[in-house]
């Protein structure tokens, strides 16, 4: 893939859908938005990251927001370019490469719109290699890069930029921005240069986002297994198939938390699993016992048609398949568990190495 | 008065404190800042407006929050003068006078102490006349003057920018961030040129200030009549004397809120005043009947000393003195009652002409 056009934007999605492992917005409301800015402004180069000059200056784009908020309120589609626009006036000069911030449902979507408006390449990379719920979760964070400038757009013309003293504090600015703002804000931050990029996003995931995409609808028209086929691109182990019996969620201090329970059917039958959420799926429980923990994938995709199911389309009566992946490396370092693993977010767990 | 030292402060901190109308947080507070930053780096040079040249850049300076907060959690000092080099360097150029954006208690003093430490001088008047609880409670929105780009600053080295697209969306934007930051929050805004200023500010209320704080002190030392003083210099007239008998107030949204029951005692004995407040005194009853309506000035005094009396300061048994004064007239325009009115702040009642 050099380039993103409408003929793979689909694939995508739905590929980014399922990295995003529940979280980063519903795909499709980011897919029309790319769609459309691709049908004006033309295809998006994409780049690896070697190819991407020492002293590029590269933005992350992204949406920040409870995803359910996202459903009834669709952005208007100039909030990205307008918060980049604050930040590149604020740091003096223009970006060179646009990048996702997570490659997840609409935050893979949303910096492929902003790129065609804007007429830059995008990274083909992201700063998680899957989606997370808060600002400072993201690799670049471990190798000193800052979020700081933060610019935020609303749908209503204003901008906001955040310049704090740390991650977590820019997080909680910009959160508290959001909630006031009904929960759904555009982001442009953690600015880097392109030789920080090796270390700051995880590579090829837009690629790998395609090809994923690409495998789950192939074998779909084939009238093959497109659950396993994402299982076999993702190296990823099989938690439980059945079907949703029961969903709790709250939007609460601009996040989606919840936990759902699914009942197994067929091979599955008679197991239970438990998924506990914040924007994304956090923790796996299967019959009492941690199958899966956060910083690794856990997916959920629809039984049939392998399309990923986010945490705000779980629904009773849905058949599902929940499978573990394993997460960038990175992510299980002490200071990557200390930012994204299940007791950052209030699980009384440690993590659990990846099928272990 | 053409510097501000340490041996005009409190005359001015005091008669501040009577101008803002009960708001503006605490002037003690306010007062040892500028003082300290007067000892450090000497008085402040007080400019009139018409002194000012008409391409300077004049920025208001100010604290945003509830006054019951800054009692318990006192500035670091350097808060004011982080927001204006945020809002400097946010602009492209330096500022080139500071103002008061309200004369208020700490409101009319942050500016000064961030005008000694910037070695800027300070214009002679302020944005309100008075002091209001919302940033876009000042003249200069009358005349089109926005108050983004806003620059906001915490005492944690956070610094955040707003460009709202119009001030009402700057004001609950900043206040999202204030809360957020735990209701206390600096503030450079409302970035007025030298040409602007005769329209923008009410002159001269630093000077009336200073002359109010120092009839009162001079009043007492000569055991006359202090709140007698106050009442002559502001053309007031009094409400009612007598001993606080209830107060109820609460921190809700960043603003103080409550009301007040006054029990007239001597010549205003078997009489009742009530007194609703949202940081300032806005709403004056007495048995039953309005007396005084923001935008009008209702102003607190400590019968004995005639001492101002804050909002958060009322408290059961206390001898105070309320009186009215008249407001800038351009306050009860439309366009002012339309932004700082009873009804805009959710009173029943319509602006009652001052002494009407």
């Amino acid at each position: 893939m050099r380039e993103i056009t409408l003929d793979n934007l689909d694939d995508i999605a739905r590929g980014a859908g399922i990295l995003g492992t529940g979280g980063g917005g519903d795909p499709y409301i980011g897919k029309l938005l790319a769609r459309e800015a691709i049908r004006r402004h033309g295809p998006v180069r994409v780049v690896d990251i070697d190819e991407v000059p020492a002293d590029a200056t590269v933005v992350p784009i992204s949406g920040m927001g409870a995803p359910t908020v996202l459903l009834e309120r669709v952005p208007n589609g100039g909030e990205e370019l307008a918060a980049l626009r604050a930040l590149e006036k604020h740091i003096g000069r223009p970006a060179t490469h646009l990048a996702p911030i997570e490659i997840g449902g609409v935050n893979s979507m949303l910096p492929i719109a902003c790129a065609a408006q804007a007429g830059l390449p995008i990274v083909d990379g992201d700063a998680m290699g899957r989606a997370f719920p808060e600002a400072q979760m993201v690799l670049p964070g471990l190798i000193g890069v800052t979020n700081s400038p933060m610019a935020l757009a609303d749908d209503k013309g204003n901008t906001i930029i955040v310049d704090a003293v740390d991650n977590h504090a820019a997080e909680t600015i910009a959160r508290a921005v959001c909630v006031e703002r009904g929960c759904q804000i555009s982001c442009a931050d953690t600015v880097m240069r392109g030789d920080q990029l090796a270390d700051g996003l995880v590579p090829a995931t837009l690629t790998l986002a395609e090809r994923l995409g690409a495998a789950v609808r192939t074998a779909r028209s084939e009238h093959s297994d497109p659950v396993g086929a994402a299982r076999a691109m993702l190296d990823g182990i099989p938690l439980l198939t059945g079907k949703v019996v029961d969903v709790s969620r709250r939007t609460e201090g601009g996040f989606a938390r919840g936990r759902a329970v699914i009942e197994g059917i067929t091979d599955d039958a008679g197991r239970t699993l438990e998924l506990d959420f914040q924007n994304e799926h956090l923790l796996a429980t299967r019959d009492g016992a941690t199958v899966a923990t956060t910083p690794d994938l856990i997916c959920v995709l629809d039984s049939e048609t392998g399309e990923p199911v986010t945490t705000e389309g779980l629904r009773y009566g849905l058949r599902v398949s929940v499978l573990a992946a394993p997460c960038d490396p990175r992510w299980t370092s002490p200071g990557g568990l200390a930012l994204a693993g299940p007791r950052y977010f209030g699980y009384e767990v440690d993590y659990l190495p990846f099928g272990g």
